[in-house]
């Protein structure tokens, strides 16, 4: 089958083995796959991501210099069954799943494994338990979106913001643009958005974003004082004083560079909760006594739940999160290096997607 | 008044301005105050801590080149009333009290603040709505370890173990002890120990830790696997995939130092929460993704808040938490230079206290 293979730090395309559907597994057509910025930095990096995973304490399933097939922001539509399954969803149902497959180490990545070749493939190999049927009418490209929407889920969940909250997004890329999608899929607001590029501010508006700021004009942390955050420590401190409740403070840090956590740990009000999404790859540094004198709490989070990536194709198939403006296109298999660097660049293509089976 | 007064980095004895109550304020006459590791810092570093401090947003209200007189750990006797006050507790109430009074500026803390002494000066002023009166029978020296206990209360509450909760305290100073003293008041356990000095290993035991290591010998996170907690990303997935529901991490990082925070990154188990309570306060440097890739918790906490303060000394007080073993010996005021050396060496006295009236 054709697919586009990671081979010494390019991205190529080549016909790999057939995948055949071992016990508990599916044989699925991909139907089209986005491109995560994951891919995108495992392509010059997976060495260190690897290296960093192993670190982690991660199991050492993935061979870094051998082939890889990305792709874990997919859709399919069910080919075949494996032995031992239970066979519910009949070849031709259109499904999704989380990009997670056993192999003899333990659970391997689907799009970031030498066993299971990701979306990028004609076709892969799926855990049947995982599987979740598309409701009818939601398009291939829809359904696509549910995975990197249900890391936004995740990060919300994990803040578990109430009435009282305000909360920043900071970077509007797919991450971010998919933390407000969760917030205001839950009601909740307002929600502040900050980005340099006026294209991703657009977007958040677009997915809901009650006030977008351009960091380069004005600091989005100007705002919480008139959404009756106490913004200083002096403030916070007078508020308490005088026993009066005030409301508090998320920020969610959607982009991942070294010394985005420290200007956040400054800027911050007293209390806040910084929900890291953003991976930064490097070493980074803080300062504690900031963080401790503000009382501040950092979350890193990482993908999602089974039960949060349910949840979300739930909200893109019922409407209450409408995808469609986030999807920048769909290309072939030609013009997958192509999109790899458009989407490299600053405020460019919110989401890409490849269709393994066309040229 | 006598007391012992910061100026140009050093402590004196000075006779200082007798205080007179303002609206609202009590005076009292200090029967101990505990020496605080803050103080010791202090000493040499208040110009950064006050700088710290202003950069986090707090008011500016101490000027650390004129004369401070330190000590916020106290237990006192109520001297005399100021105007517009309730006159409740009568004179020669034995009380204790967040060391907190207002300024002009808003609230400044007593015993860093060139306004209000603090309890290294024979008298005081405190608020009297902050006021708790020490019930019969509790020793002064006692009661003035309310106050750090109360630190450990408040860490212990931002991380809210549960039953499943399996808790490492890193460092056994005044702070690691007082948590684990919280965390034992609240019968939770297995709470495991780590320090350095076996003499703090030793006061570990007495205030219940159930395990304690020396770090030179072996490794604190070598015991999670045998109380169920997930000790790598690989077990943990395992664990997940199998439906096994597994006990929660919680670290307590007692010792401020740098590079300890990530130390703890590298080395505590996935979903870990790390609850900072000991003052790093230099520049440290973290790797995010770490923290990333096993979706770990930074709570950084600070202080008490008035109802833990008072929840603490209802414990002290019922002997839930026997403090005596934590009170290494009281000073006059002659004593107090060489109290501070006693305490900044390692593994030394726990806890020395001053008594400002004694020579």
């Amino acid at each position: 089958m054709k697919a586009i293979v990671r081979r010494d730090r390019r991205l190529v395309t080549d016909d790999i083995a057939e995948p055949a559907p071992g016990p508990g597994q599916v044989l699925v057509k991909t139907l089209v796959c986005g491109i995560c910025g994951s891919d995108l930095h495992a392509l010059h990096h997976l060495e260190h991501m690897v290296e960093t995973n192993l670190r982690a304490g991660a199991a050492d399933t993935l061979d870094a210099s051998a082939d890889i097939v990305f792709g874990h922001e997919f859709s399919a539509e069910i080919l075949d069954h494996g032995p031992e399954t239970a066979r519910t969803l009949k070849p031709g149902t259109r499904v999704v799943s989380v990009p997670m497959a056993l192999g003899p180490g333990g659970v391997e990545l689907v799009g970031y494994s030498n066993r299971y070749p990701g979306g990028f493939a004609e076709r892969m190999l799926l855990q049947e338990a995982m599987l979740l049927p598309v409701p009818n009418g939601l398009s291939a490209e829809a359904a696509a979106m549910v995975e990197p929407m249900a890391v936004g889920e995740h990060a919300v969940g994990k803040a578990n913001p109430g009435k009282n909250s305000v909360c920043l997004v900071v970077g509007c890329g797919p991450v971010g643009l998919a933390v407000i999608a969760a917030l205001k899929a839950r009601g909740l607001g307002p929600v502040i958005a900050s980005d340099f590029s006026e294209a991703r501010r657009h977007m958040a508006e677009v997915m809901g974003a009650d006030i977008v700021v351009d960091p380069s004009a004005s600091s989005p942390h100007a705002h919480w004082e008139a959404f009756d955050v106490p913004a200083t420590l002096a403030s916070f401190g007078a508020a308490r004083l005088m026993g009066r409740s005030m409301r508090d403070a998320i920020v969610f840090e959607c982009v991942g560079v070294p010394g985005l956590i420290q200007s956040l740990v400054e800027a911050v009000p007293p209390t806040a909760r910084i929900v890291v999404v953003g991976v930064c790859m490097e070493d980074d540094r803080i300062t504690p006594v900031l963080a401790i004198n503000k009382q501040l709490s950092l979350d890193f989070v990482f993908a999602y739940s089974p039960e949060e990536f349910a949840a979300t194709l739930q909200r893109v198939a019922d409407g209450t999160i409408d995808v469609a403006p986030l999807i920048s296109g769909v290309v072939g298999r030609s013009g997958v290096p192509a999109a790899f660097e458009a989407l490299g660049k600053a405020g460019g293509p919110v989401k890409l997607m490849v269709n393994p089976a066309l040229d």
